[in-house]
């Protein structure tokens, strides 16, 4: 059965171009840029001006007709629906080569979010710091989660062990699950909320695009 | 200008979508399955039977009314469509510890796509082998790429650098580009090919979430 949409609440679609244009803002901002009118960001985003307008005016709308937008303040703005402010709390599970890179990456402190713990089953890494962090036997996680504020748990885990784990810290209370594993987590808590980053579809892409390029380019000798 | 969409062309949704199906497929096939019917594939996918028809028929459709799908077959034919078998080749660009998670990955392998070269301007890792492969200096760029054939430049280098280097490397002929950085590649060649992930966008999407549904938790009681 289709959830019946509720008035006002906006489409992924709107928070992921709200989430791209903090990323540019956030540019400009580390750039010293104060101002930028709405053609130009038009131009800078790829969205045309009437589509930022109607993103923005799904939260009340913060241009100012004629001067264009104040780039802190619509920083704060979007950051603020975004929930950038929030300080949430993140483990991340599976401290291969990609949870490694995740947990000593920049991703997590630009976007207000902290890395607290970091859990994997190998030997060769429990006991070792990753960017400052122990990383512990998941054994320990329930202990971790009872003991220490956590809104999300990173998957870097192997595609396999994924949904039996996210089952796990789901029950211990852990309901945001970023998914970084080839397969899709469906969990059996309805209100679990679960974003993937499917890098293989991505490649896949960009693999269809290139053959489709060289296939016109042959077509048109 | 907004360029008129040539009849036959599928959407980036519905290519999107086929790398989503192809991944299920894979997975199956690996675990024996031969056939699925429709019902079944629809609900492993989260799409309707009739979209998974739909966006079937863009190639031509595959499937036999009534007999459900053959797997093997499904994943021969989507791969064909994109581009798993044309064994192109890759050069990542930044070898820090994402562009060494990512050379280390099976994400390649899985798609059919070899990583032959790993560049990085650091003394700290260059002559190191990574995933098998000695990592060289982006000097080295333009004898590699004559030598050899590239179709794709992963970049995992800084946000900072990756729009000269993309310039550079677009200029040596290579022209699809994969960005794992924060920025956005604009290249002056309009041929080029770029196709992103931007893991902070993803991240502010599970982060507004959190936040939305913490919200609607508080209006409930």
């Amino acid at each position: 059965m289709q959830q019946e949409k509720k008035p006002n609440t906006p489409s992924t679609a709107v928070i992921k171009r709200l989430a791209r244009y903090y990323r540019y803002l956030r540019t400009l901002h580390e750039e010293g840029v104060t101002k930028i009118n709405s053609k130009d960001f038009s131009e800078l985003m790829n969205v045309t001006s009437s589509q930022i307008r109607q993103d923005l005016n799904c939260f009340g709308g913060f241009g100012q007709q004629g001067y264009g937008y104040n780039i802190e303040y619509l920083l704060g703005k979007i950051g603020e629906i975004l929930g950038v402010n929030e300080q949430y709390r993140a483990i991340i599970i599976g401290i291969g080569r990609l949870g490694q890179a995740i947990a000593s990456s920049a991703v997590f402190a630009k976007r207000g979010v902290s890395v607290c713990g970091l859990f994997d089953i190998s030997d060769s890494v429990i006991g070792k710091t990753v960017a400052g962090i122990e990383v512990r036997h998941p054994d320990e996680l329930e202990r971790f989660i009872s003991e220490n504020k956590v809104d999300i748990a990173v998957l870097t885990l192997t595609a396999k062990e994924a949904h039996r784990v996210a089952e796990t810290v789901n029950a211990l209370g852990v309901n945001a699950f970023w998914n970084f594993t080839s397969t899709e987590i469906k969990l059996n808590n309805p209100s679990a909320l679960v974003e993937n980053v499917h890098m293989g579809d991505s490649l896949m892409t960009l693999c269809y695009q290139i053959r489709h390029n060289s296939e016109e380019g042959s077509n048109a000798q």
